[in-house]
Parts: structure tokens; C-alpha cells; sequence
């Protein structure tokens, strides 16, 4: 009896899913078993996380279902979260069983990095999934909703600190400021009570972007409230709010109510329980996508690190390059089983445009700096081309943006 | 220089608002001078909270504002908290000024009445105005927002007590098992983990109330998964949830997140520390409304207590009896000004609706005992009924309760 090689995908994120989509339409109906593991049964938009953890989306429209994209016929979906992966034995353990491959697409996406900071894990909240997206919304409103039944008014509970500059960071702030003026109304809130913090070491708002465009989103974001500590570490996060410093300066402590820490990514923590050789749990891929003690083993998206020959260090982990990972490690795994030349991974950048609430952003797609109403709309085509990719015209049709068309 | 007299109304629920209403259309221009006060810019329906408290219903339906009611050639409105009534000196202290009066209307409604169980006021949440429901319909929300990110799945997140069979816990109950499916697909949560207990210290559900139409709104919402605990008593309310027991048993903890007392209302606060005769901050006003020491203090709603003759009891805190008070205050008041007989007031009952979510309920009307649809499509009729008392049409056609036509 002829026995199909194992392919098994870990994880339905933008690479995972994508690999599976792409895999199922070009192998045969008994040519290859392709199982599919995730935790949930559906896949989420990690780029719209901002949206409904500010609440002014509705987490149903960032998910979508992952059976109906699936070839039953093709593809085993099993739904149940990684524990570990067994390198030596070709096995990967779940929490209800274990199964084995013959080729592995490890891609089980990124983890908040705490750098070590006192307090965070306990006491701010992130933007990483669905879960916390809509934990994070509703803790929100919650004192929103608390402010006026306190006899004693607590302004803390209507203060907000996030945590970092960077693209994620200043994607919500953009929601947040949209959304803050609906909740003052909903609750009677006066909108000079609500304070909004963004904190940041680093010595600049969204670090590598074009300082043009920086000072735009800076600017648009101050005049809707914002203020900023920049060059300013957050030292503690406690129950109160955040110990801040700048400099050499004596650290002060900003009371808020809600903490978002959106300041960093690490891969997933399954890499080091699985023994990867990692840093920070991500894993560095051949030019081929493979773990290089193991080549069996394909690593994409966040867990994985590509180094950009430009300056030496590895791309910083979006939904882009985990597509075009996906990509190129279909074609390798069909190369594998079929005999073939593997095909190099070169990152291709089509752009970055950083979202700044439902009308504005700021970019540069195919080399041009846009800002405003057309970022804002380039933006929605690349939300809509991922969903497109992914699902084709029905996905599109049923979870695309359209509210500017 | 003729000075009018000064007609001073506190409160703008059903009774003080309807007086202020109809009062100044029966004045002249400059014949009296009106003066209202109230905490909010708005009125809200009291007997709606349940609705807004559960999440059916969103809170900005259940209020209206003040002013276009107002007819401001006669009528001067003062949004502020009323902390006492001096009624040797005929002034009331508000949080920011003193006004003097020469007839008073009392209308300030009523309080929770927690008995003095111990932790209540702390931990267990109300169904009093606004404020507490949109609080209480957060808090909910929270819990199941936060069911999936905990760790350890608490289950208590998804245990609602409500401490009380009388009619605000029994309608409120109503809308929490429309509200719990809703709740359960929006955050992923398997129903068969929510609980929801009620807790009645008497030996029936709805005292007072038909035995067969009691027996009907408790095997409907037992089948919709409500757990009743009759003639039991909350001994005390914790972080936890409740201690309760039944007769001599052995107290015993119920755990739940979220406990909601419903079970008792007094008068206002304001009436001690005013120094009227109270009992539970009610005042047993005259046979004219009046305060029998003051008589130029009318009390009505909440804190009147108006003696069922047929009993020698008071007759419970309803909308109903506070309309038909500021009915009969207001011509007690043109009696007194311009002279001529007082009126007695004569409580008409007409009946009684008790709501079972959207599209369910129970009552005696005009005599006839109804349920199901009917009631239902009753209730909301006595609701647009109170809508159309106080603002007319114009108001009706703006919040009225219309989805069953």
C-alpha cells in the first residue's frame, strides 16, 4: 500500500492558511495528507486587531471560519492548540494527541515581548488575538460605564496609556481617537477628563518610517488628544498605571486604568519548547524557509526571522512577508515530494501603510509617501487584497472594507 | 410689585415630571412661578431599567431629555442634586444654591432597600437609573469578554445571582435569558455554562401575584434556564457571590461575579435628612398628597406612601400610582394658589403587566388575568401610555416601543 507523505501546517494565520489554500489546489486527491492544526476554528485578521480592541469594529467581522476554505477532501483540520514539537521523532504534540509529519509548516505566529518589564504580563493588556482584542474593549467601556456610579470620580478610569510608537501602537491610538468621543457620549463623559498616553523609548514615533510621514501622524494624533512621552521608558506596570522615565530623569507614575502594551512581538513560545535554536523565539531560515538542522521542517510569519542582506538584520514580521512566505513554501514542499529545484525566498516590500482611524494613514506603496483620505483607502485594497488571496472574491464580498467605495 | 407664588417640583421621574407638565399648562404667564429641579438633563423610564441593565436595550432609549418638554416662559429648570429641604424656613439646599418655595412638590423617587444585609452595598449591583444599569449591563459583558483570556476558565464569571422575585427581578430576568444566548455567540461561550440563580427570601415567586400566573412566569423561565431558590435568604454578599439559606439549613456559598439586587426599594434619602416622618424614608402623606405637618409639601412617588384602605397597607411604589398623584397634586396645588376644594386622591388600579422579555409577560388588566403575546403586546401599550402622558404624541412617535405592531 502506497503511504501519501504527511504535510502538516501548524497554525492558520496569514502564512498557515495561505499554504494550506495554495497546497490543496495543487496536489492531487491521493498524492499528499495535509493536516491543518489550529486553535481556534477560525482564522483572524491580526492586522485588524486595532480596530476591534478599540471597538470601533466588531470582532465577528476580523474572523472568519476556516472550514469553508478547506478541500475536506484534501486537508484534515484538527483543532486543538501546539504544545510541542518533537524535531527528533517527526511528531507534534497537541493537548489531545499527537501526530506525525513528514514535512512540518511551522507557523504559530508571534507572542508580546515584555522585554522583562515588571508588571506587564499582570497588569496591561495586548492586542494579540481575539480574545484579547475584545477583553481589552470591554475593560474600556467597563469604566467608562463605572466613571459616574463611583461617588468619588476616578479620572484614572478614564485614562489610557499605550505602550510603544510603533505600527501597532499608533493603529490603535488612530481607533482610540475615533472612539473615545462616542464613548463620552454614550456615558456622559466631559471628553477633556479622557487623557491618552503613548509612551516609547525609543527617540521617535513610529522608528523607520519616513520622518515626513511621521510628523503627520504625530501631528493628527496630538490634535485628537494624544500626548506623547517619547525617548521615555516604561519601567513598572502596576495596578495604579505605569512608572515612566525619561532619560536619567526621576520616574513618575502616570495613573491609568487601562495599560495596552503594543511595543513588541517575539515568535512562539512552542519554539523553545520545542528546542529550536532561536532568538527571542524566532527561528533564522535557510534562503529556502527551512530550519537548517532539519529541513524537513519549514518555519514562516512571525516565528521565523529572514535576514534582510541590506542591513543585516531580519525584516520585521507583518502579514506581508508571512504571505509571501506561504508562497514560496509551497512550491519548496512540492519540489520536496515531487523532485524538483527548491525556489529562493527573496522579500519582496509592496509598502507599509499605517492606518490612523477609519479616514486617515500614512504609507509608502510602490515607493510613493501618501497621507490621508487616499492612504486611507490604499489601505482598505491591501486589507481587502489579503482577504482576497486567502478566500478569493467570496471572502472579499462577505469580510472586505468597503465603507469608502 | 405683585410677587407670584413659587412652585417648586424635585425630581423629574413619572410623578414630578408629569406635575411640572401639567402644571404649567394650566397657569398663566405670569402667575406662578415654576421651578424644577432635577440631578440629570434627562428623565428616564424607571420602569425600563431592566431592559438597559440586561443589554436588550440600549440606554439612551430608555431617557429623553428635559428641556423640549419645557415651556421655558414658565418653567425654570435646574440641573442639580438636592442634599435637603428646610421645612421650617420653606427652602431647599441644592449642590450649588438654595431656592425658596411656597408649595412643594416632593418627588425625588425612591432608593435601594438592602435591609442592612451586610456586603450588598458593596458588591452587589442595582437596577436604579442609568447609571447603574448601563454599569450592570457592562459588567456582564465584561465577564464573558474575559472568559476566554483567563488561564483557568472561571466559571463564576458566568454566574448572575439576582437577589429578589418581585417584579424588577422577575422582568429583569426576563431580559437576561433573551440577552444570555446573544452574549454566549458573541464571546464564544458554551450556554451550558451559564448560570443564573435567583434568590427569594418569601415562600412564592411574584408575592402578590395570581398563583397561576406566578406559576406560568416561573416554568418559563426555569425552562430557559433559570435556577430559583424560594423562600431562601442572602445572609451576605461577597467578593465571591452570596451566602444563602434556606430556613435552618446550613448557610452555603453560591459563587458568582455578578449579583444584582432587586428585591426592595425605599424613599428617598433626602426625606431623613430633611426630618420628615418617615418610615424607610416614606412619608404617609395626607389624603391630599400633603405632608399632614407641612401643607404646603406635597409628597408623591417613591416616598409617599399612600394607605390601602381595603389592607391597611401601603400600596406599593409603581409608575402608575406616581402619575396618578401628579394628577391630583397638580390640581391641589391650582386649588390652594387661586383657592377652592382640595381633591382626594383615590388610587385606580388598572391593572398590572410584568414582562417576561420581548415577547412574553403576565398581568391582570382591567381584571382579566392575561399571558404570553398578548401581555406582552399589553405591557408595551402601558409603556407608550406613559410616553404619551408626558410628552404626547410627538414623544410616542420618538421612543415608543413599537417592534410588536
Amino acid at each position: 500500500m502506497k503511504v501519501n507523505p504527511k504535510v502538516v501546517i501548524l497554525g492558520a494565520g496569514y502564512g498557515g492558511l495561505l499554504t494550506t489554500i495554495r497546497l490543496q489546489k495543487l496536489v492531487g486527491v491521493n498524492e499528499v495528507d495535509i493536516t491543518l492544526v489550529n486553535k481556534n476554528d477560525y482564522h483572524y485578521e491580526t492586522t485588524w486587531l486595532h480596530e476591534a480592541s478599540a471597538g470601533t469594529m466588531h470582532h465577528d467581522k476580523v474572523r472568519y471560519d476556516i472550514e469553508p476554505l478547506l478541500n475536506r477532501n484534501k486537508v484534515n483540520f484538527i483543532q486543538e492548540t501546539v504544545t510541542k514539537v518533537d524535531l527528533e521523532n517527526q511528531t507534534v504534540e497537541l493537548t489531545g494527541q499527537s501526530i506525525s509529519y513528514d514535512y512540518l509548516v511551522f507557523a504559530l505566529g508571534g507572542e508580546p515581548e515584555t522585554f522583562g518589564i515588571k508588571g506587564l504580563k499582570e497588569h496591561a493588556f495586548t492586542i494579540s488575538n481575539v480574545n484579547s482584542s475584545r477583553q481589552l474593549r470591554e475593560h474600556i467601556e467597563y469604566q467608562f460605564a463605572n466613571f459616574h456610579v463611583d461617588e468619588d470620580k476616578k479620572h484614572e478610569r478614564l485614562a489610557i496609556v499605550v505602550g510603544g510608537a510603533g505600527f501597532t501602537g499608533i493603529e490603535f491610538l488612530g481607533e482610540l481617537v475615533n472612539r473615545i468621543p462616542k464613548l463620552c457620549d454614550d456615558y456622559d463623559v466631559d471628553k477633556h477628563l479622557v487623557k491618552i498616553y503613548c509612551v516609547e523609548a525609543a527617540p521617535t514615533v513610529l522608528p523607520g518610517f519616513d520622518s515626513e510621514l511621521v510628523n503627520y501622524a504625530r501631528s493628527y494624533l496630538e490634535e485628537k488628544g494624544v500626548e506623547f512621552h517619547i525617548g521615555t521608558a516604561i519601567k513598572e506596570c502596576t495596578e495604579e498605571g505605569v512608572i515612566v522615565a525619561k532619560g536619567d530623569a526621576e520616574p513618575t507614575l502616570i495613573r491609568a486604568n487601562t495599560v495596552v502594551w503594543a511595543a513588541g512581538v517575539r515568535g512562539s513560545s512552542v519554539i523553545s519548547a520545542s528546542g529550536f535554536d532561536n532568538i527571542r523565539d524566532r527561528v533564522t531560515v535557510d534562503q529556502y524557509l527551512r530550519y537548517p538542522k532539519n529541513t524537513n521542517v519549514f518555519v514562516i510569519g512571525d516565528s521565523s526571522a529572514v535576514i534582510n542582506e541590506e542591513n543585516g538584520r531580519p525584516y520585521p514580521p507583518t502579514a506581508q512577508i508571512a504571505m509571501q512566505q506561504a508562497v514560496v513554501v509551497v512550491k519548496n514542499i512540492m519540489a520536496s515530494i515531487r523532485g524538483g529545484q527548491l525556489e529562493e525566498f527573496k522579500f519582496d516590500n509592496k509598502g507599509t501603510v499605517c492606518s490612523l482611524g477609519h479616514d486617515n494613514a500614512i504609507g509608502v506603496v510602490f515607493g510613493k509617501k501618501i497621507t490621508g483620505f487616499s492612504a486611507s483607502f490604499m489601505k482598505k485594497v491591501i486589507d481587502n487584497r489579503a482577504l482576497f488571496l486567502i478566500g478569493g472574491p467570496g471572502l472579499v464580498m462577505k469580510k472586505g472594507k468597503f465603507k469608502v467605495f
